[in-house]
């Protein structure tokens, strides 16, 4: 066990080699990993916590890491070249409809897989090789190093698809045609959670960003420079003001704290649960919260990962944050860690938004 | 008190004449009623456990009955002549964009008000005057007591179009583009169930409905006729199929049985919560719960009242499911009583599908 | 010209056995025809005139009869028995994301058959076998003859499933939320047009349909039972009033009718052309048709054919119209006629709604 | 004539004082103008070519100006205050579903009003009152003189929004979700066929922009710095690849053109039509024509202005371009006037992309 270069989920961290030559790869462009974002699914993987991970056929060991900023290091594709930098689908799809055309992150009967994950080995490789059209190209070098968000953005572009799908029910914009005055209110602070508050912003919310505690300088400097609220739910109980909340986003999973929001949205509210912790409390919910629900057409929709399009989306995102905000941007990457740093996946640094494994 | 005649809400039953002239009605169509169908709203209000419910300004008092099938007396509209037959529009608009549409189902800022229900008198009167604009047409004569079915009806029909609506987000539709061996289950044996699963069977869903009791003899008939199957919950507990529920529609407005389906739905499946039940006992969601919606794409939307244009698709779906099925939907009116029978309001008959009173 | 039983492209009509063996059939349903529809592409393929139609690979020929009314005479699958009635699907998928999830009229690339046009023998045979999921089953026995109109019909659901779509773009309802009073034209009077007058006033649309010259008195009767409006162009040159067509739909594939009504249509009005004729006279479009096109922010759109979802609503409002009208919904097969009447392809029979040939 | 100073429609270019104390302003707000932006409507208006255009209830004549980039000078509304710049609403509302729900550009009835075109005096003054919530801020202050093409971009972004509607008919994606290697072409080179291009190639297609003649030096590098491809179609007939417009956009309003491009329309392609030219010469549509439409289910989509979230979204689009192409985007802007350059009226400057008057 000296050589633990890589991670996998059914044993202690550790295990096996970085360059390991048993793993099957296929594809026509090979590709080497520049960065990989840590989320807490990789922590859940690697601590044997997340009950729907599982491993490929015929390994004993999953290879994670999804979020994953990567170059071209040789390719057989017309599509890319050796230096192009890219970020691989995490999702791959089965024969559902939804697969079909390409919404994996839509599938019907769960025969899909996730790299990293479900299935199949993730990115956390000193190389590996993979379909040209399971690739996305970051095409804007300004972006740098915040091309490793692309994955985590994907899944806030999505959602917000479903936010305009299922808003569609009813006039959902104000008499003017806007957005404007309307609410948003995002529970957490983690790296989802700024992603989902920047979006939220670009569609005119006026924004709040939500936890039960105060939050570290660096978070607070964010959401300043962001034009988003900070609400520290231990002290202002009653804000937003009563039953006011147009858009709520949850990325904590934590049931108790999302029913009590649900109480205080407003007629024709959206709530998306992205978030989730299968350890978190039993939340409850009254008679009450479902009249609350039916009598002002509320509607609660769960959504979970994306599709390229998504990808491609957050790529031009990411690039216009970044020349809108600058630096700011950079600062949710809040650590940089070294392949081999493997109490990272064992403790999540103080103040992380986004850590990071530079290889 | 011996003259006992109308129902209203802030004393026991009883208290004002079915005449009162001190009712200040409006109106270019002066209307009688038929059939006053009864529901649980009703009976909420007569025993004043309805948090929601309120006079009309100016008034010490509520006539209730928002169920009405009426004939027209008297007509200065072009659009109606003296005996037609008319079912009158329970919610009217305020000023959102919503109700300035037309759809005050979907009220945006809850400054609307239902007759019979919020702020506004309802149809237990021996006459009253209304507008043309706010009163549907019933044309076919074939339909003849079933057109009190009307209001419960248009509320299943407003549900479904939300159902369309949020089920845009993903390709819900088989690979053959239609619903065939989609399953929809519908909590609840009541009269709004059954007008559920009527619909639901229309759409091509395999229907289910439950109750956690058997169902009255009646009942299973008309299960048989509709080719709707009856599930007895305390029975079946693993149906339908682990996971595979397409549509959960609620009419109990009970928390605990709600999401103790939610469990058990499909990918992208969508619950319609329609019931509502203020004294039910608290329910629990748990963190798997969260995990479930987020993971499979749940939408859980809830649906109130309807629009006109629901009014009239009511109407058009009661004339064809009267020509389809014949006497056994006559069998969803389970009583006809007095205006004096004032038990009705006290206690639920066995049985019930839908009580009517007739004038 | 004994031998006469089939129809086929490549020459003058007749040619092969109706029982020809050398038809390489696959399924798991052996079908017998009952009734067969003919319409205009029956007879510009019999006779050489549409472009567009082409032989199956390998055959010199191709049989037609796409409008087929059938029975199962042997059945290897659990979901068809001997002596059921069922429709053949026209279209048969190919593999772009329109096909894949059974929306083969939506067709992405051309790369779809059609049984009796492009490429797949009709079902003008003796017998032929099918796939299960190929066919559809008519489930009410009430509807008869009526059955064998289940094809055109489809068309027609699936031309207003068009007009919802993109009829989202603005809030085309009026203020009420319904269609009342709104006016749709129907250019033409064959059975198709008669199809989309019938579901026109099923939407609740005040109906017109429409020809150049007077119609046939059995023509008449059908509108006055239908409740629509006949408009003779030639002598009605204003109707309806000026600039107030909010749905358009033609059937004839005339250029110059087309876009003379188009000049007619109100605010976010919607055009459907349906009716193709490569033959029609050319007509003109002027800077000002374009002018009020985009300042009424007029639609126009193009529907062919339709899914297996559309066949089943269209059993389903075939019953409904059959209940609904009777025997004058039965009015609409105009002529039956025996396989070998082969003048029924050179010459349409005067005051032809839809001729069908009874097997 | 001397004190030619402003711009009219029922006269020869000039006639009433820019501070016309006689036009009587209504508004919570007081602004002069910095920018105004000169279009074909209005070189139509001075020149009394379009129909279309009124003057004010009141008044024999119309102060034109309809693209205007203002400075607040005094302000009674807490949301704008003294130096601000803003932008005002071209289309004020009636009161039609449409017009109340903000969405004047959707008018239902035509009984709306356009600010310097139809019934209601435009922003070519030096001075005007508004209410606050037609005016709408412009906060990026590296915008520049770009914020005068505010008002032709939300045009686009409109347009854009009826794409994305009527598109929702069939999948119009790829089968990876996408618009990759999906092709638009956009006829004309004029300002607004360089902002229909821009917002094309941030959707993603692969962009063409096409005139009947080359096209002037800074118009070839702003399409390369678009990476929009310019095709001259007097050289290039078959281009692009027969049949294989996803999205035609015209900005020519002539006919023939218009259909001699949807000829060449790729299955399920959408047109917007948006510019309009009463003079245009006759086209011609034939069988065929409506055939190819018909068997594509193709769309064509008139679309006019925009409401106040696309000024605000084309705010932010123009932020980004800006950020994105630097100062190949200032290059929009093609030439700078004084108020009192009238020739600007009469004759379209050599290679103009947009024409400003600077205050």
């Amino acid at each position: 066990m000296e050589n633990v270069k890589a991670y996998y989920s059914n044993a202690p961290v550790g295990g096996i080699d970085f360059k390991n030559k048993n793993i099957n790869d296929q594809g026509n462009v090979l590709l080497k990993p520049l960065l990989t974002g840590i989320c807490g699914t990789d922590r859940g993987i690697v601590n044997a916590g997340l009950s729907f991970a599982y491993n490929p056929e015929g390994y004993n060991f999953l290879v994670i890491g999804h979020e994953s900023l990567c170059q071209v290091i040789e390719s057989e594709s017309n599509q890319f070249k050796s230096g192009d930098i890219a970020v691989p689908l995490v999702r791959r799809p089965g024969n559902c409809p939804n697969c079909l055309i390409g919404r994996p992150d839509n599938c019907s009967d769960g025969d899909k897989h996730e790299a990293g994950i479900t299935g199949l080995h993730g990115f956390m490789r000193e190389e590996f090789k993979d379909y040209d059209y399971n690739l996305v190209k970051v095409a804007d070098p300004s972006l740098g190093d915040l091309g490793v968000l692309t994955e985590p953005t994907k899944n806030v572009v999505k959602a917000f698809e479903v936010f305009e799908k299922v808003s569609s029910r009813s006039i959902y914009y104000n008499s003017s045609s806007t957005l404007e005055r309307k609410k948003a209110l995002i529970i957490g602070t983690g790296s989802e959670a700024f992603l989902y508050a920047l979006l939220s912003r670009d569609y005119g919310f006026e924004t709040y960003i939500l936890n039960r505690h105060p939050i570290e300088k660096n978070k607070m400097e964010m959401c300043q420079a962001f034009d988003v609220n900070f609400v520290n739910s231990s002290e202002d109980n009653d804000f937003p003001d009563k039953s006011s909340i147009d858009l709520l986003i949850d990325t904590s999973g934590d049931p108790g704290t999302v029913f009590g929001f649900v109480r205080k949205m407003n007629y024709n509210g959206i709530a998306i649960l992205f978030g989730t912790n299968e350890k978190a409390p039993v939340g409850t919910v009254t008679g009450s919260d479902i009249d609350h629900i039916v009598e002002r057409n509320i509607t609660i929709a769960g959504s979970v990962d994306a599709a390229r399009i998504h990808y491609i989306k957050a790529l031009n995102y990411l690039s216009k944050w970044k020349k809108q905000y600058g630096n700011v941007l950079n600062d949710m990457i809040t650590g940089y860690y070294k392949p081999g740093d493997l109490d990272l996946f064992r403790k999540k640094p103080d103040g992380e938004i986004k850590s990071v494994i530079r290889w």
